[in-house]
């Protein structure tokens, strides 16, 4: 069995929990926030910057990994873990989201996915067999089932048919998965913004008895009530003792909104996308450092925080690298960014473990604000 | 008085010299290759980073940190080293490099230089006393006299004009340059590659008494062996007990060359500059990692260097990176390059100090090749 997972703790105000992941290359405390390193690299971080700020997972992305450099040069460098040098957890996830992204470069059967390289206009086939033959050749320990991220909005009709293929395809997924001893093959739960298709969906793969389960097509340009009501009818359903894992979600808000409801992992590109457009996560909301108020302000990004770019550099310094589009800007945005997620979360942890998470995210809210943010618009 | 030098040592075979330069931010072990942070961050590097590659000095540009941020704001921010969070000693260059590369957006008067901004076209002007204001601003621990970089080829009367007023100028930046205990004024020794120019310039500037002289207008395009005729003559006659610094120098055969003359410092963005485009300097020569040879390729960058990126990354999982254009490939090239630079500066004091020196670089050049790079090209 490539996973475990205990459930350490649950609290008694919501539905929020405590649990650890054990994975061939460690454990993983949850709720956890997991930052995306798409092409086999966290964008400007070393694997050691990442361990300074107790990263224990990160993500990598299928598709484009197949795409370049090629999953059969990252098998021949000993597997994804050893090729970036990277020995904690990966979890990769299966490149379905970023293939229907394509939109009309890209056509899909109940075979697979026929589409477009972006680097060369190449074709390609995606099937749910290739995307775990790939995963396989990556090695990561967590893997995900090849699906259709449904768009929203969707009709009814096109949102059960998709999420129908969507269990068949996780249904062959499993049935090529081969390598069960060394990696966990998750399943995606679908349906749209639709109560039955989504219950439906969880129902058909806890059939299938997969060690974890996600939620996607959320955070895909729903309004945030609309999301936090899928959460409300669908984590409490799925399986109590299996890691539940919420894509594409990163901003603090909705991470809250998320853990309070009973997520344990979340993954997003936006603390480090918006740290490369100088974008920064503090305690008292967002920060644009461009601003011209920052010219000589010498004190650090978020006074409350601990991370080497507050310690070490002040906002005038940070302002004048991303003015001259200085590299260590988007290295020290960066760092900051994911710090403060990573910090974010294990301050959760000991409030869930206090019984003190909703008046902390309260408190929170109270000089952040609540859903200022909408990760999909960044 | 701001710096100290002891020479320590001078070679028996060649005219290569051992010292310790003293300045109110630490010891540089002299001969020292110096890197380049142009706007007050060493392009893609931490000061930690730096520190861990035994950088012991970097320069920064006095004309760029006067167009952004200003060094008005780098006064208020408590000077450049606490600015950019550098505790060891930084050189500025006085800008004169740059505004005459400016071409015909800069008039040169005898007063000093107008000219355009690059960056939204606002007129300037900076005299040898403006050059002197700004660096006291900054704080660095060596200042450049603003001096004219003459262009290659010129002819004789235009070396001689330009000489002349450098040295004017360095007149004024010595009684402008009012924080000389802790500061020291580099003068800069001009004149083509004319002989009676370049000692001319040389007297006169030794007659202005200065802490410590620089070669400038060398590696300006001139062929390897002008420059090492120029450097034949001059060097010998600088002042034995003074650092001496040739600008612009930075590809290992050029410092072989200049060390052996007596050189004792030098600085050059061809490390860094290289590194961001995949090129990285080896003890087999050049590599450039873009090449396909590269692409499963699983050794290290340079098997006998013991640097960061060659310690843990291989050419496939670096050339992967730079094909990406993810931000980690020039980080780890950069880190690779200087550290190469830096390293190969501490095996040549080794050498110099146990009279191994020409062997030494008899056997750098089988590996490496000898004057194959012209950093003018880079």
């Amino acid at each position: 069995m490539a996973l475990g997972f205990k459930l350490l703790y649950e609290s008694k105000e919501c539905k929020a929990r405590l649990g650890e992941i054990i994975t061939p290359h460690g454990v993983i405390e949850t709720p956890i926030f997991m930052p995306v390193g798409t092409k086999a690299t966290v964008k400007t971080m070393t694997p050691e910057e990442l361990k300074d700020i107790n990263t224990q997972i990160i993500l990598s992305n299928t598709y484009h990994l197949y795409l370049r450099p090629g999953h059969d040069i990252i098998r021949e460098a000993g597997g994804l873990h050893k090729f970036m040098n990277w020995d904690r957890p990966i979890l990769t996830d299966s490149g379905g989201f970023q293939v229907f992204s394509l939109g009309n470069l890209r056509k899909i059967t109940e075979e697979g996915v026929r589409f477009k390289s972006y680097i060369d206009g190449s074709d390609h086939f995606i099937s749910p067999e290739k995307a775990i033959e790939i995963q396989n050749d990556l090695g990561s320990d967590i893997i995900m089932a090849f699906d259709e991220c449904t768009p929203y909005p969707s009709t009814y009709e096109y949102a059960k048919n998709s999420m129908e293929r969507t269990t068949r395809w996780a249904q062959r997924c499993k049935e090529a998965h081969n390598n069960t001893d060394n990696q966990a093959l998750f399943g995606i739960v679908q349906g749209s913004m639709f109560k039955d298709l989504r219950m439906e969906s969880l129902k058909q793969l806890i059939d299938l008895d997969l060690p974890g389960y996600a939620l996607g097509g959320l955070s895909v340009g729903e309004p945030a009530e609309i999301m936090n009501d899928v959460l409300d009818y669908t984590v409490e359903a799925m399986p109590r003792n299996k890691p539940r894992y919420l894509m594409g979600v990163g901003s603090p808000d909705y991470i809250f909104e998320a853990v309070t409801r009973g997520i344990d992992m979340a993954d997003c590109v936006l603390p480090t996308r918006m740290a490369r457009n100088g974008g920064f996560l503090t305690s008292q909301g967002r920060l644009t450092i461009k601003n011209a108020v920052h010219r000589n302000d010498f004190s650090p990004i978020d006074p409350e925080c601990g991370c080497y770019t507050c310690k070490n550099y002040s906002r005038a310094y940070i302002r004048h690298l991303f003015n001259e589009n200085e590299i260590l800007g988007g290295r020290l945005a960066t760092i900051h960014n994911l710090f403060f997620l990573i910090n974010l979360m294990k301050n959760i942890r000991i409030a869930i473990r206090e019984e003190n998470f909703l008046q902390f995210k309260r408190e929170f809210y109270k000089k952040y604000g609540y859903l200022t943010d909408n990760p999909t618009e960044v």
